[in-house]
């Protein structure tokens, strides 16, 4: 065997203890007795200890110094390996212990202040957690730019700069739309009980009709929606509301877009670095154009609609019209997550802003309420009413991720690039979704994107797929355009 | 830190591994996608790798080497540890790999030629099967014993002369009791379809009623029941069938034995090599004292007749003593899994004394169908129609598990010892269980023998809890009261 050969037969059986670790997380959120949460802590550890000495094995550093790639696929393949293997050498052991105790107390503290509303019982453990992971990203940026090395973890060759140029043509525009929007009357929403298990057989229809291969994935319910899982195991989660069917169906169609993705790989990088989705602004791209572009447009909710009928009978929406409307709502609120297309990108670009602030030294974690709150003011127009509703609505900077949230918006964006490129490409597009017909969209987007895995960095992909370097503007033009349209601005 | 406390670390981590390695085969059997088997596999040799390589680490055996115990649970601790790694060196790596690689092979042809009725396509791979197995069980036994030394992997401490002298005082009565039985008339059996769910909700029920922890634990369908797991997530499965509620029933009675007794092992023990059930008979002791002594009694059955009639109405089934013989009844049939209390330990002795030859060489694989079939005969009285029914029917030897048959029986009697035992020490015994309370039962159970988990040795658990030195005496004179009476012997 050549030294790539015995390197990737090592890397084949890391991916497949790190699918391990992967199916671990399902089997907590979905199936796992209540009693066993200790244990499972112990378990996760012990598979996390493997994961993370296999990944510092010196064996790896002899291996990428000896190999040579047979192929471009091959050369990919030594790109992902290295960046593990140089990451996990840039930051001193006792460091990354610290992190993981501190994250671990953090996580704790921020439950109990989001629920006791209390910003100050968690400012001190965040400090401790800004600080330690300043320190990491000193570590690993080197002479680098501080922020940027963080967004390697997330999505690898895209820089801090990029991302705020991006953001900073978006907001102006976003903020606009969605003042305009909400001086209009609101449309009508749904009405009534929704049977939840008719709403699951919905779901699993709706993931068929995106091209999830129920045959290599399964969905349960969670309490929140996830994808999990690479190669012919990705499982998806979603959630019902009695009240509310579109919290179901969209978390559906939103996770089969992840899970296609990783369904929709080059079999002949399973179980490879290269064989799951490259970051996570792509993977963004691939459930946002799912749930938004494809699934919230005004072609495919006109065959939703009749489903939806046949599902629940009458549920207080007239026409397919009123139902676009519908699913299309833009409301006042506080939470990202529960946020529209139109609104969601100004709460990621606040918490990018700040974080990158905090990562800078710019802004210090005692200032950050005030930050935090001056900043939703001016965008959204009110003021926070309380912290749950504010700084402390996120999980993400108490456990540590800093550099997560702008992928969210990323994905957005990609998805805005790629659905502008799939219109021009399947020329009969609206038609077929008008139909129920997803394939020529998830055609395209499997055979010029999905297929590729990890082959290509994210912005290479993106333009690769839409041939256009990734840029805001057919995201804005395509939400100015919908939302104009629906709202008659 | 000590040795022994670094060592107990490791062991924890490799219990926790271990854990995971069994929660993936749950998977494999309750959830996980037709499409994604090959990608298990990878995923499950994965795992195993790594605990192998854990086993024989080379740190080990420095530990145990400095290690000092500092109780007896300490001594029992590096006692299992020692014979786990003293067992990983003796094999050279090169003849385990071989006996993987064959043992898979023969798994698939031995299935085929179960399919075909084709002996002679099975023959040659299960020879090379044995030849592996006694170079396996040579290199383990050095100057001793090779069957012993394949005992020891499932019932260490115990002799194959020790089970032999069991089994051939068991044998001569047992054919007399079934050759008695058989010439009585046969009791009437259950009619009617039995609603599916229905079964599993009372199976949840009879979970329950054995005192299964379902907060520790879960019952979900599988084609084969099994209970999987140790601590505080141990999961059981059972089937059903329309026709047979009893299948259900007593497949889920027979998996919580198993369960309760990983449940009930001391906490103090968790993820350690104590805390789990200390040899497959002692396990078996424990389902079937649960199934059979307990759950097919005349008094519990008086119980479970009104859960049955509350659950599906009529049954065909006129009162409790007729229930009580409809559960127990004796019929011919060629099936281990099949049979009924009185034959199936001759369905074991059979394989455990033509195992035992094939593992001494004094007989050989291309004999083995014509021994199976005499021997049969002899016991049962009929001559075997089939090669599916006959030396075919059970994968174990194609897997290359030898030592592992006579287990079954072993727990068999231990259940009559330990049945023995539990009845002078709880007086209300019967009627308790004719109110459906278990408690008395497992309770004792739990205090005498499940709670210790590896502490002792398997025949020592079973004389400290019963009292007596195992033999087949009272589960031989308890086998003749019950069918004696049942069948008016």
């Amino acid at each position: 065997m050549t030294a790539f050969d015995e390197l990737m037969a090592y890397q084949r059986e890391t991916s497949a203890l790190g699918q391990i670790a992967g199916r671990l997380g399902w089997d907590q959120e979905t199936v796992m007795p209540r009693g066993a949460a200790a244990q499972r802590g112990a378990e996760m550890a012990a598979i996390e200890a493997v994961l993370h000495a296999r990944k510092s094995d010196p064996r790896v550093g002899d291996w990428l110094a000896a190999a040579e790639a047979p192929d471009a696929a091959g050369r990919a393949q030594l790109r992902e390996i290295r960046r593990a293997f140089d990451r996990a050498g840039k930051v001193p052991a006792d460091l990354a212990k610290r992190i993981a105790q501190v994250t671990s107390e953090a996580q704790g503290k921020w439950a109990a202040a989001r629920a006791d509303e209390d910003v100050a019982a968690f400012l001190p453990v965040l400090d401790e957690v800004v600080r330690l992971k300043r320190e990491e990203g000193a570590a690993l940026a080197g002479d680098g730019v501080l922020y940027d090395a963080m967004l390697e973890d997330y999505e690898p060759g895209t820089t801090g700069a990029q991302i705020a140029a991006i953001f900073d043509a978006m907001r102006p525009r976003l903020v606009a739309l969605r003042a305009a929007i909400l001086e209009r009357p609101m449309p009508a929403g749904v009405s009534g009980e929704f049977d939840e298990a008719a709403q699951m057989a919905l779901s699993r229809k709706m993931a068929e009709t995106f091209g999830y291969d129920l045959n290599r994935g399964r969905v349960d319910k969670a309490v929140h929606p996830f994808s999990s899982g690479s190669g012919s195991d990705v499982r998806i989660t979603t959630r019902t509301s009695t009240t509310d069917p579109f919290n179901c169906i969209y978390s559906t169609i939103h996770e089969v877009g992840h899970a296609a993705y990783e369904q929709g790989i080059d079999d002949a990088f399973a179980l490879t670095p290269l064989g799951r989705g490259v970051s996570m602004g792509v993977h963004e791209s691939q459930s946002r154009i799912y749930e938004n572009q494809l699934g919230r447009g005004r072609a495919f909710t006109g065959w939703l609609y009749g489903q939806m009928i046949d599902a629940f009978g009458d549920f207080g929406i007239a026409d397919a019209d009123a139902f676009f409307a519908a699913v299309n709502r833009v409301q006042n609120g506080y939470i990202r997550t529960e946020a529209d297309e139109v609104q969601y990108n100004l709460h990621i670009m606040l918490r990018f802003d700040l974080e990158r602030a905090l990562m800078a030294g710019d802004l210090q974690v005692a200032d950050l309420e005030v930050a935090w709150n001056d900043r939703f003011k001016a965008d959204f127009g009110y003021a926070v009413d309380r912290p749950s509703n504010g700084c402390l609505q996120d999980v993400h900077w108490s456990v540590g991720l800093f550099g997560y949230f702008p992928t969210y918006s990323l994905g957005n964006v990609y998805a805005g690039c790629l659905y502008e490129a799939l219109q021009a490409a399947v020329p009969g597009l609206q038609a077929q979704l008008a139909e129920g017909d997803t394939s020529g969209a998830t055609g395209w987007l499997r055979e010029n994107l999905q297929q590729h895995g990890g082959l290509y960095l994210p912005r290479e992909v993106i333009e690769r797929a839409s041939g256009m370097v990734p840029s805001e503007a057919p995201l804005l033009a395509y939400l100015e355009a919908k939302f104009g349209a629906l709202y008659g601005l």
